[in-house]
């Protein structure tokens, strides 16, 4: 059996930290259930992790390092203005409920208020790059001319996190469609079609994971 | 001095706890630690709260009844459709800025993921009565007839607890109008004029914290 690469080695101590947060918050997670998890010794996982923090960071910077691929691929699909904001939230609530580390990463930032250090700015930068597609949609006349698009960029933003905080919160509830808070948001700066946008730009390969019934519940609680 | 009444120690307590876990967390936080924030004994505190698990029920206790209160408070006021819901969000909003038991209710159901018990249907009931105004304002012909009102009432909720997460781990950034997202969901179902509306009921004494300019954060931060 090839020895696993150092990325490989990090992804599946990643999994293991993301697994035991998720189970048991920041606060109760422990260096020593981490390494239990992966069958190592805590020394030997201290040599990749020395404190929890460095944990917190590390999944950081793996969530940051995501958010960057997935707009690199959108500006790679040469995918502009709405397209390309509507492409990149819906490959986002994808990697959201497949990827248990980049969930993980989402999870700290929105509970960060207990963390005791400072988190990265993930949704001031989240908020810059939804505003510069908004930006090109105002310039492509997509949207109304006078739209505030850093405000429409937050509202985008708080309707993607608020949407999957409470969905999490109400398992029983009936599904719905995709986006369809950020849809609103979109509607309200005069794109009054998104929806079939949306519908368009799936037909590429992520419809899969948008169609109505599927439950992302048991990846998303936070 | 008078001897404090029940009500009164036990919001004190309730005080105490929820600064306690919004510093720490609900993990981080102890009875000790709240019993000390008191210059009580952990024994005397342990009278009122057996064990952290009671704290924790007593704040979303708590925070039920204050929902509840001000569910009653509009109906009392004799409104109802989109004037009871915008009025009953703009009077949690409220809320949630100057009562910090309120808050810490709240972000201990956002973060429950990691409590290690069931919390209660919070959310499912807020859906429900925010149902119920948009139910009345289809049947006054305020939304449009085929709007479904649990997803919307869903969306709006989102909306409320996504804006205030946003607006907590951004604070550099420009205030913004109040309940923006929600009005964005109220236009997506027909309500061209929420902005108005709110305007109007906010003459009635909620128009000083609804200023652009005054600042949540402090108060909102999970």
């Amino acid at each position: 059996m090839p020895r696993p690469s150092p990325a490989e080695t990090r992804e599946r101590l990643l999994r293991a930290a993301a697994a035991e947060i998720r189970l048991h918050g920041y606060a109760g997670a422990s260096l020593s259930s981490i390494a239990a998890r992966l069958g190592m010794t805590k020394g030997s996982l201290a040599y990749h992790f020395p404190s929890k923090r460095d944990v917190a960071l590390a999944l950081f910077t793996s969530m940051e390092h995501t958010h960057g691929e997935l707009r690199t691929g959108v500006a790679d699909d040469g995918l502009r203005g709405i397209r390309a904001l509507l492409t990149l939230l819906a490959r986002t609530t994808s990697r959201g409920r497949t990827d248990p580390v980049f969930t993980a990463g989402t999870s700290l930032i929105v509970m960060s208020g207990a963390l005791p250090f400072e988190v990265p700015r993930v949704f001031d930068d989240l908020i810059t790059a939804y505003a510069a597609s908004l930006d090109e949609a105002r310039i492509d006349g997509e949207i109304a001319s006078d739209t505030d698009v850093g405000q429409a960029a937050e509202d985008i933003l708080a309707s993607m996190i608020g949407s999957w905080i409470v969905r999490a919160r109400t398992p029983d509830r009936p599904d719905t469609p995709p986006l369809r808070l950020a849809h609103a948001v979109l509607h309200s700066i005069g794109v009054a079609d998104s929806e079939d946008v949306l519908r368009d730009l799936t037909d590429r390969g992520l419809a899969p994971w948008l169609e109505a019934g599927e439950h992302l519940r048991a990846q998303t609680t936070p």
